[in-house]
């Protein structure tokens, strides 16, 4: 069922424009103004009482109609089934009708018999009915029509409008260009936890709704639409306050803000409950029609990877994925153990799977001695029974099976059985499946088959293992191979999550008043003021000089000690060793007078405006590094490191991170660079200041929190990074103001 | 169904020893003798005639029997139901019984009534029967019995004893340890080309085997087994023969012979006939496993992964994936374009499928002004039609659903059409799914279909999609999308195949014996002289002379030309820069003189056995590289090429080839590095002579031929590549003899 279904609710079609980036109306963050931190960020999210909006004691169809032909007509007639499905009295609101099948039909909103929790507008220009539905203390609001923010300009300028009527209004809004997912019907006979289910595009969800089919329980669906009020951050909060909920689905184009779903996502960390979601945006391409089809914008996407990343949210890419990985972790217990055992009736399949599950990650320990004894006294000697394990088919057939599967699940080293079963051979398979089911049962660790026939129709599958809720049945070793790997990151990733908000700076260092009068709002600074800007914030610059005549470098050089380097600078440098503007190495007070004429040649013959020559203290030999700040559309501003040299400029081996994060997140990054072994020393090279390294980043964190939009750019580079104990200097740094 | 199911025919289980690498059984590639590369590799493998193997006219089955409860009764009677099928006089060989099943029952071989063409043997050791089918002019046989290489040492040993007496005999043999698969059903009622199964593991080809209960067309299972003589080469290229083939699909743990596995790849790729396989071994763990599950080896994957692309294999790593590539492969006409349209009833559909699409390298053309204006006929104008095309949902209903389709195929840039449906709702992909298979009649593009539903037992799904020939249905986003991929490539690879084979060197060239008289063997050579191994082939390398006094020093220098380059030079010297052992930019005499001496009392410091000392001339700046000649197992020689210093240290940014290869593919190989953009040059840097490098690339290859094993080891570091137009000098090498 798609928002574009109710055609006759769109508005004008010329608005069909493409939206620009940062155009959408601002987002309304619900927050306590009191507790923002240092760049004015909210430190806390209100968890919205969504309890009415999900179960409505009564409730109002605004432009209820049972006309024949009337598409509305059909979604009156679904909301009725709904409403008395849970309970709800409903109560049509038409302008003409007496009544709409045969329940009496009030006029307008005013003259409804009762204050109804949730009212849902069948009409075309929902903005006139939000001021009456606040007057009438309605809680809840949801809107269909299409035409807004995902259409263009035009439309967006009409969601802004809705927006704002509804910030005034008191009330929540779901929509518009939304749908009937939000009141579809779910199995009421399944029981543990629950998949909570977001999506911004209706039939993207449907796979997922479709799971309760196989048995998978779901308790909730927000269909988000265009997410003029209610916003993804706002139902995984709620969601992550529910007792039935065991994991939240989500399928998103675009954010409407960055901070409230990190916000959002902490909540869901600190609770427990993972977050799995699709979001669109790994390309250019994908990103462009993401916007254009929800008017949201989707971020960069190395950005957003990484922000999902620092609070959990387990990121996939395919709806099967979303499917498996939410299923599994909504329904399984935490694990006992990470390592995974591998038991096939096929010593093929056993490879097979092992070499894609250790690529994956997945640790599949070598069983003991002892364990192999004791499975060998079921299993032939000449099978493989280390792990993973092949039972060569025939004991599976016997009173050996179940055996061979609780001494596998007994081993302490294992957390996870996996038994691939390619193909049904049901003298086999079928008493496997039974064998596995049972085992379940009698453990408390995870027990997975992979149903691997193309058919999926086999009774093995459709009864025996969909029908038991402890055991993870997938239909590919891949995604299987996902999903555990997500369960298992999930767990240890919550075990040792501390909210990074707790700690968030909320005053401005001493520091910040010295960088605010260095900033000159919309100018890139000199090296020497941005590196006084470092300075400001603890990160060691080399000594150095600014000086405006060859005599005064000399002294300088006197003073800084020789060798020295010496740089031009000024305000619009960049590049400046590909235009000749540094001289390295100088030992010698005629050398600094040479380069000190030559530097200041150049500048004048390239006609470029300095301040004057940097003479700088000339620094060992290091690792090169790169700090940086960016400003993201979506986060604000993000810290970047990267390795230096070819490895930035090639192959951009860079990890970013958006604030606020603590020390083991700055560590993190580094162990995602490529290039990491550099730091621990490659061809007898000593390791670097790893913990100088890191620290530098966190100054730099703070810096970007405290200064805000007002810091657009900063890029150390190089950083070089001295070893062991001798620190980290910043030799050029790059800063432009907003 | 597995090969160890028919467990009494095992031998003895005291052979579970694991096998060591390269202990397996020559090779036996059938191939002309007088038809070798210059290496001594076979430049030509005959097809085995495999007619009568998969069609028998008459066949033996001897250890048949009809005992109650014994195995061998069990195949027997299956064997006697596929004779049946396949219409082969089926004569059982017994030495004691009358009759079998009412069959009447021969002693032995010699007394069978006629020459038989295939014999299956259920004895569990069949190497004594192999002489007496060889005596009776048997041309195929079958081993089931397992306990050989797979069991360890002993087991392999009886295995080349098997395998030299299948030599002697004349006869084919299939196995041993394989088992009834050759001897499965296929469905006869299905049409189009085909797949034809390869699988080391009789359980892992089951899932594909079972494609056919979708309507997927199997023609050939062939079991390999341990492959004592038939092996998986031999089963390509005699199904890249056979016009009912459409696809070969392979399960691959490990290989016997890679020449012979390169041959049969080159042909299905000059009859354009796509081979699709899943090759175990992506990770240690996994080709240990593989190992002891066939006794094969498993190649260092990074070479069988470059092999298999050389030669148009396209690898894939689930069996998911095996299935859906091979059976749309087979099936698919070759594309008229290579522009994907992605149609969808939703936006958020579209702008997800194009997301991961466009990421996996799918080209998605923006459609024509006048195009979209077509389409806009039918779709409402706020809709984005410029591909991804969403039609909002409601034309999919009506009679401008089938226009639509035909509006996209008809597009000149588009030769394949992709209709993601995530989630059936019946009213619009009931009438969608009847929609594209009408359409797919009418075109010869390319129509797929995702059906995304979870469950997969919708008619429109089970009926409508897989009920047609002409629509390859997808279930997951990603599988359609590799699958797509492998497709197009397929076809482009084929397009612009020639065989490496065709050009290949027969006779050592003139360098040959130069650099034979320079080879050293068992040992490293020293710098100088393998040097002179690559001047032998044509490799720039600096002036140099090598020097055993000071004064010679200061002479060579002379000659050579200043600066100079001094590097001690001896047999087992490597890292010579960490050791001190270099001295650069040297400019006088005395600069020459000092070096001399240092370089000479840190070697006798360091105890290091020196033939002199080098003065070379110094070369200018450009890129380093690394290219290199290393041994593997499975393939012989290989060359490797990479980016020098740290890329290659740190980041393995390598790339390899197995030879014979032409210049395309050393093109190739630059393009498959990450650091590729430092050779078009970076900040500034001018680009680098690729022609050079490709050239020192092709002659690095032919030294590699023609030295073949006696050249253990070759690495040139650094091989600096000037700008371009300027050549390219081998600082440095390296050269290990066997």
């Amino acid at each position: 069922m798609l928002g574009s279904t109710y055609g006759t609710l769109t508005t004008d079609p010329r608005r069909a424009r493409t939206i620009a980036c940062g155009e959408q109306p601002a987002p309304a963050v619900h927050s306590r103004a009191d507790d923002l931190d240092v760049s004015g960020r909210p430190l806390h999210r209100e968890v919205p009482d969504l309890d009415r909006f999900f179960r409505p004691e009564s409730m109002a169809v605004i432009g209820a109609s049972d006309a024949e032909g009337r598409p509305n007509t059909g979604i009156t007639r679904q909301l009725i089934t709904w409403a008395e499905r849970v309970g709800a009295r409903l109560h049509p609101v038409h302008p003409t009708r007496e009544s709409v099948f045969g329940i009496p039909c009030a006029p307008n909103v005013a003259a409804l018999p009762e204050t109804v929790d949730l009212a849902v507008l069948l009409v075309s220009d929902p903005l006139p009915v939000i001021e009456e539905l606040a007057a009438s203390k309605v809680k809840f609001a949801v809107a269909f029509a299409s035409g807004f923010a995902e259409t263009g300009e035009e439309g967006a300028a009409a969601q802004s409008s809705l927006a704002e009527a509804v910030g005034r209004s008191g009330l929540r809004l779901l929509g518009p260009n939304t749908n009937l997912n939000a009141f579809s019907e779910f199995r009421e006979d399944l029981d543990g936890p629950a998949i909570a289910l977001i999506t911004q595009s209706g039939h993207q969800g449907r796979p997922l709704y479709t799971l309760q089919e196989l048995g998978v329980r779901l308790s909730h669906w927000a269909p988000t639409g265009n997410e003029a009020d209610l916003e993804t951050a706002d139902f995984i909060s709620y969601f992550a306050e529910r007792p039935e909920v065991g994991a939240i689905a989500c399928y998103v184009e675009g954010l409407k803000d960055g901070r409230g779903f990190l916000l959002a996502a902490d909540r869901a960390a600190r609770n427990g409950v993972p977050v799995v979601a699709v979001k669109v945006g790994r390309t250019e391409t994908g990103a462009r029609m993401a916007a254009s089809h929800t008017g949201k914008l989707t971020g960069a996407d190395t950005v957003v990877d990484a922000a999902m990343r620092q609070f959990g949210v387990i990121r996939v890419d395919g709806l099967d994925e979303l499917q498996d990985t939410s299923a599994l972790l909504a329904r399984a217990r935490p694990p006992r153990a990470d390592g995974v055992a591998v038991y096939s009736i096929s010593g093929g399949t056993g490879a097979h799977f092992a070499d894609l599950a250790t690529r994956a990650g997945l640790t599949l320990p070598q069983l003991s001695e002892a364990k192999r004894q004791e499975l060998h006294q079921w299993i032939p000697d000449y099978l493989n029974v280390a792990n993973p394990i092949d039972n060569g088919g025939h004991p599976v057939g016997d009173w050996r099976g179940p055996k061979i599967i609780d001494a596998i699940l007994d081993d302490p080293s294992i957390g996870v059985l996996i038994c691939p079963i390619t193909g049904p051979f049901p003298p086999m398979s079928d008493k496997l499946a039974k064998d596995l089911v049972a085992a379940a049962e009698r453990t408390d660790k995870l027990v997975c088959v992979v149903w691997g026939s193309p058919l999926g129709t086999e009774d093995a599958y459709r009864e025996t293992l969909l029908g038991s809720s402890r055991v993870a049945t997938f239909r590919t070793f891949g995604n299987c191979i996902t999903a555990v790997r997500a369960y298992l990151d999930h767990h240890r990733f919550t075990a040792a999550y501390r909210s990074p908000f707790t700690d968030a700076p909320r005053t401005p260092s001493p520091s910040f008043r010295k960088a605010q009068a260095l900033m000159r709002p919309g100018r890139q600074l000199s090296e020497h003021a941005a590196k006084q800007l470092l300075r400001a914030y603890g990160i060691r610059v080399p000594r150095e000089q600014l000086v405006t005549s060859a005599a005064a470098a000399v002294r300088a050089a006197g003073q800084v000690g020789y060798p020295v380097v010496m740089k031009a600078s000024g305000a619009r440098l960049a590049h400046k060793s590909d235009l000749g503007l540094v001289k390295v190495g100088l030992t010698s007070a005629s050398q600094v007078r040479d380069a000190y004429r030559e530097l200041t040649d150049i500048a004048r013959y390239e006609g470029l405006d300095l301040d004057g020559v940097l003479v700088c203290q000339m620094v060992e030999r290091g690792v090169e590094m790169v700090v940086g700040v960016t400003q993201d559309d979506l986060f604000g501003p993000t810290v970047t490191v990267g390795l230096g040299g070819v490895l930035v400029e090639v192959l951009r081996d860079t990890a970013v991170r958006v604030p606020p994060f603590a020390e083991d997140q700055a560590r993190a990054m580094l162990d995602e660079l490529r290039g990491r072994p550099l730091l621990d020393g490659v061809r007898g090279a000593p390791p670097v200041d790893l913990d100088a390294l890191v620290e530098v980043v966190l100054r730099v964190q703070r810096m970007a929190l405290e200064l805000g939009d007002e810091l657009a750019e900063l890029d150390i580079n190089p950083l070089m990074v001295l070893p062991r104990g001798q620190g980290a200097v910043a030799l050029d740094a790059l800063a432009v103001c907003h």
